[in-house]
């Protein structure tokens, strides 16, 4: 089954704001073995609106729209919607007063402008939305299925996951085509050619309808089998057969074999040993904080930390001796260990990860360049330090050293037997 | 000038990652005043490739592809554009030369692998890769300008400020185009449908060519007021004589008349009126930390930060009374208050803020939903907490709670005289 996937908004053509829309989409029908045949954006013009749907409704068997539901003046996709199906705009009854229900519920006045979202194309399929305003919709035109919805990711999210999908998998069933499956490995702690080169030509693994990429993040790289056949049983065993060969080469680097986070495995670690962790960050501010309170639940394990950006912080707040910062700087080997090792004690926990860099673009000497960091680790058998140097990025060095802090626990939490 | 942006890669269709380099590419052309007219992504396959790069090359002065430059088999974009513009490849001996002094600098091996990269189509001209090993190529093809860079976001940024920019602004002063301006005007501490209402009937402010976007995000709602003319300065001067008469309407909640962060503009003020913060994180745990740590130089105001997710280290860390805490639960007015106030004693800053909140999806209870979220500003003059029902998504509502409090404190600082 092919999926056509249109963004609509000036504000994703000029750059205003980044679209995450199509990766989670293209991820959910991916996972369900549909296949993204093209994706694209247009800004808020009417004709070309109309034009890229026309297109799209012809080269696929479903398209998914997002964008241009708003009760502002410039969102006109309902408008278009009308204009290239056919149809025209009536107050939808329902919707009206599930609207007019949420907002007694929050003690907001239902204004004129809130009820522009009752008014929709009067033969389309309107799929409530449980967390916003906009309603979704779904028409069927020329065998194509076509769906629009919000703009907004969590309403967006909310619609495709309530009603969306269901229509998905009863069009798919309909259809007989081939399924895309694909399964994707997770390494860390090995840049994506030292990967490659390991790995060797791809040929000898996979056969003529098979692909495997790699793509490199800040915290690994990912690798990504792909192949199509009639049935999923067929398609995942093939791909089973591939990764039972490229594996056992690259096993000290897979941290997952699901399209899984490198936090995600550590969380689950922690959690199954019943162990603890802190935190001490400077060039990375809470990064690494912020990525442990990601996951729900982890207070169990993850006891809190301290972001000591200053040096004055390092050593009244993360008990770091003045006199060590003094003779070897903040970012040096020694006041790694120290502030990981101090970590430890204060919140008494079981590991503690220190970080301690130059993010740049400035604080940085001949001996200590940008992009050098330092990552400490305290375990219940002692601190260890190790050193990186990264790029010259501050925001990229950021999250190299909180995604490589994250290898650095996970194989200290490899060990445990 | 009218530009079309084509990514290349299936990461991108079946969504394992966002695609960035569009927005940030949209942003570099429309602040130069040329126009996006399409933006495409397309999968790692030899003809869907090859007929995108004809389609744009049709319709646009400027082609500006990404991605597929690597050196692994699934790279293919160097192989399509020799097809497509009957060129082969060859040999580039400057970056051979090149990329074997960086690899002998890094103490790397230059491998066959990495060779590749020197592997160009002959007649293309070389952008040189000054922080990567894939050099940018440019062509010009029936008329059209065709830049091929590649898709790893700093390589890319790099090879554009250095090289794209300066031909794309050769190209479009021998074309005679009008020009496409846009100014922005950031509001924080008002929803979208509000300031809708305020502001009104747009049509009264806006002529035949000038367009209004209102942008929510998690941090605010930005307003795109956009216009073209014959020249940037007559353009802009449509524009200013525009938000002239919507800004005395929303003045209160205007944070900056540029495309800023929030934290951009809480640092400055900092800095100008020498005042110094930190913060205590429950449900953000360490968001709003790393936000102020994103900007060098942040150590001379933002003295550091407590990560106290859990109750045990909001006693023992953060100096909360455990009975305060037993008494009203940890997500209170009281607690926030208290977590605060401890805060700006612990770092001995003028200000410090504290997060403590119900992210979700557990942890919740009928008088405390999933969103509620308290927020304690600690000032020179004392203390205040706000309190806040966001949604149901923990991601979502850590966001907001961390935008929400870069609104609050910039509301303090702003009435320092």
């Amino acid at each position: 089954m092919n999926i056509a996937l249109l963004s609509i908004g000036d504000e994703i053509l000029i750059g205003q704001i980044v679209n995450t829309n199509v990766a989670w989409l293209g991820a959910q029908v991916t996972n369900k073995g549909y296949k993204i045949v093209a994706t694209s954006t247009v800004g808020d013009s009417f004709q070309t609106i109309a034009d890229e749907i026309r297109r799209f409704t012809s080269i696929s068997d479903v398209v998914i729209m997002t964008g241009g539901l708003g009760a502002t003046h410039d969102d006109i996709t309902k408008h278009v919607w009308c204009n290239v199906f056919g149809d025209s705009l009536a107050f939808h009854q329902p919707t009206l007063e599930l609207l007019n229900e949420r907002y007694i519920r929050q003690g907001r006045d239902f204004t004129e402008r809130n009820k522009l979202h009752a008014f929709l194309p009067s033969s389309c399929t309107v799929l409530p939305n449980s967390i916003g305003s906009a309603p979704g919709m779904m028409t069927e035109y020329e065998g194509t299925l076509i769906f629009s919805l919000p703009g907004v990711p969590y309403e967006m999210k909310a619609i495709y996951n309530e009603s969306v999908q269901k229509f998905l998998e009863l069009r798919h069933s309909q259809l007989e085509t081939e399924v895309v499956v694909f399964k994707t490995i997770m390494t860390s702690g090995i840049v994506e050619s030292s990967l490659a080169d390991l790995i060797g030509e791809p040929s000898r693994f996979l056969g003529e309808k098979s692909t495997l990429a790699f793509l490199p993040s800040a915290q690994g790289v990912r690798l990504r089998f792909g192949t199509s056949a009639l049935s999923t049983q067929e398609a995942e065993a093939t791909l089973d057969k591939i990764i039972a060969q490229v594996k056992p080469i690259i096993q000290p680097y897979i941290f997952a074999e699901a399209d899984t986070k490198l936090i995600e495995v550590v969380s689950h670690l922690l959690q199954h040993h019943s162990k603890t962790v802190s935190t001490v960050e400077s060039c990375t501010g809470g990064m690494l904080g912020a990525e442990f309170v990601s996951i729900s639940g982890s207070s169990s394990y993850y006891k809190g930390g301290l972001i000591t950006y200053s040096n004055q912080s390092k050593t009244a707040i993360g008990n770091v001796n003045a006199d060590l910062i003094a003779e070897h700087g903040a970012v040096s080997e020694e006041v790694a260990l120290e502030m990981a090792t101090q970590c430890q004690k204060l919140f008494a926990t079981d590991y503690a990860i220190s970080i301690t860099g130059i993010a740049g673009p400035t604080g940085w000497t001949d001996q200590k360049p940008v992009g050098l960091v330092w990552i400490g680790i305290a375990t219940p058998n002692g601190t260890v330090a190790h050193r990186f140097q990264f790029g010259t990025d501050r925001q990229l060095n950021r999250e190299r050293s909180s995604g490589t802090a994250l290898h650095l626990i996970l194989k200290e939490l490899r060990t445990i037997s």
